[in-house]
């Protein structure tokens, strides 16, 4: 029994490669006084992710070279020195992309597994769900019967902020990457129209997918797509930006939305959300959250892969390339 | 005696030429039932003019091939069929390039003489600034001590943002063009700092004018200038979105900034702003800035034309040349 730890080799270019890590066996942690032990079970896999890898200003600092790499994960504790953590509780937190980690139990939360299977956890019912949750009623304060576009909307986030949009009685927009997605947020998610951006004609088919405009975008993609929703944005709307995926792997900054005239034409709100501003109302969140999911009105789905943390630089890139369909995740 | 109308004689591509207008003569209009006449003393030079010549969606519809242009004015009302509005009275409002404009009264404030003179009630006592009023106070929301930083800061609504900025306890920074205008913004309105963005290093200057970061932008400008403040945004600043002078002209949409992830990083807030959303607040803006007027807080200065409506062409394209120093009004 040995830890095994992705440590970051050096900054990667572009998309990862395998040489941007070094994999490392390392004895199990041991926990010291207030800490516990958790044995990872699985890790996220998260659009952020690459960008913690580069160097510069950000809202965290970069992980350096030679750090395990962070990650997002969920685990089961196995040895404790915390009262407030004992082993076998089932646990998620930044557990980093390894096998095992000690934590003094900052921004880890205990979870319910017969509510929810682990994996879930740190899905929909996890970070990505509280981020779809406070950034969509928090920042874009979407009203009955508007209108509520989200990109990457078979992704972790945005399968929950359309759901969220249907239940508070919004018309829900997805655009997704290919049929099959597009399928799934419809058919599956119950969004009212899902535009395929890998079709052409963007602005003609978001068009006649919120034919009464967009009162709200929650952005999670950014480049082109943000260009063409600018032009269809309502009087007054909303813009949560959550993520920027199309440029995570840019070597070279792509140039910004050439539409950005219309946030004054149009006099939007566009703001920036990051979830950890919403620490303190986690519980607010995994309440509603979980409520949702009983009553079967949140749909989540997850796509897991095997090869554990070995696999890491290929199982992230599928993110960036749209390989997964439902919350990605690592089984250690 | 006869009118003389500055009509469009076709769409401009770039800057505006004189062709692009014809200018005729027509008869002295005569107010119908409920209508007066007014004697227009001062058109006002504003750089959205441009963007109204433009087909296209927006905020106003375009003026169209044939119409007397757009324009926002001061001057005396002759005849009157009005109760509200009197021979003599001093009366501000979208009279249109002309010599004399006819009104029913809508979105026409009577100003006081007495107090100013009428030039500056299109100037910083009249809609540019209001438009500085409810779109630094209520958009930007600027907290004691913080840094507000604003582009086109000789201009006419920059100049005014920057003292009530000051008048409210902030650190006032303005982004110029020229070491004229850097001077007379730092000098003569009492800006603690300009930065000349035509003498090169703006990220460096900046960051020494702004050297706590910035908390509050408010854009006139956009393009590279936009793309610099964003680096240099604090956490939780916002950017209120007043002008976006930089592509007024462009013949095709230059492209957007390309830091727009800071919005996300330092969960900024970008907002639109349209001075004619607080119509209903116009009386509290001109209560507070004849205030602040009047006790020489707020110092206010007219860049007057000659040459009549007949020099509207040429008059107008110093804005965007950056020929003018204070607000640029054309005497009729």
């Amino acid at each position: 029994m040995s830890n095994r730890m992705v440590k970051l080799a050096r900054r990667p270019k572009g998309m990862v490669v395998r040489e941007d890590f070094k994999i490392e066996d390392g004895p199990v942690p041991e926990p010291g006084p207030g800490e516990f032990r958790i044995k990872v079970a699985y890790v996220s896999l998260d659009p952020a992710m690459r960008g913690w890898m580069n160097e510069g200003r950000s809202y965290v600092p970069p992980v350096q070279v030679g750090e395990t790499m962070r990650g997002y994960a969920a685990g089961i504790v196995e040895a404790s020195n915390n009262p407030a953590f004992k082993p076998g509780d089932a646990v998620q937190g930044l557990f980093g992309v390894q096998r095992y980690a000690v934590s003094k139990g900052e921004r880890v939360f205990k979870v319910d597994t017969s509510q929810a299977p682990l994996q879930r956890w740190i899905g929909g019912l996890g970070m990505p769900g509280w981020t779809a949750y406070f950034g969509l009623l928090d920042v874009c304060q979407p009203k009955t019967a508007e209108t509520v576009v989200v990109s990457a909307a078979a992704g972790a986030v945005g399968s929950v902020v359309g759901q969220i949009a249907k239940i508070k009685g919004c018309r829900a927009v997805g655009i997704a990457g290919g049929p099959e997605k597009c399928r799934y947020v419809v058919q599956e998610l119950g969004f009212d129209a899902c535009v395929d951006y890998k079709a052409g004609n963007l602005a003609a088919n978001l068009k006649a997918a919120a034919p009464n405009g967009i009162d709200v975008y929650f952005e999670n993609v950014g480049g082109e797509i943000l260009d063409t929703v600018l032009l269809q944005m309502n009087l007054r709307g909303r813009i949560g930006i959550c993520g920027l995926i199309s440029a995570y792997n840019a070597t070279e900054l792509p140039p910004g939305p050439k539409n950005i005239r219309f946030i004054l034409v149009q006099r939007l709100k566009v703001q920036g959300l990051l979830v950890f501003d919403w620490a303190d109302r986690v519980p607010e969140a995994v309440a509603q959250l979980g409520q949702w999911y009983k009553e079967g009105k949140l749909k989540i789905r997850e796509d897991v892969r095997e090869g554990g943390v070995d696999a890491f630089p290929e199982v992230l890139n599928l993110l960036y390339t749209g390989g997964n369909l439902g919350k990605l995740v690592l089984k250690v």
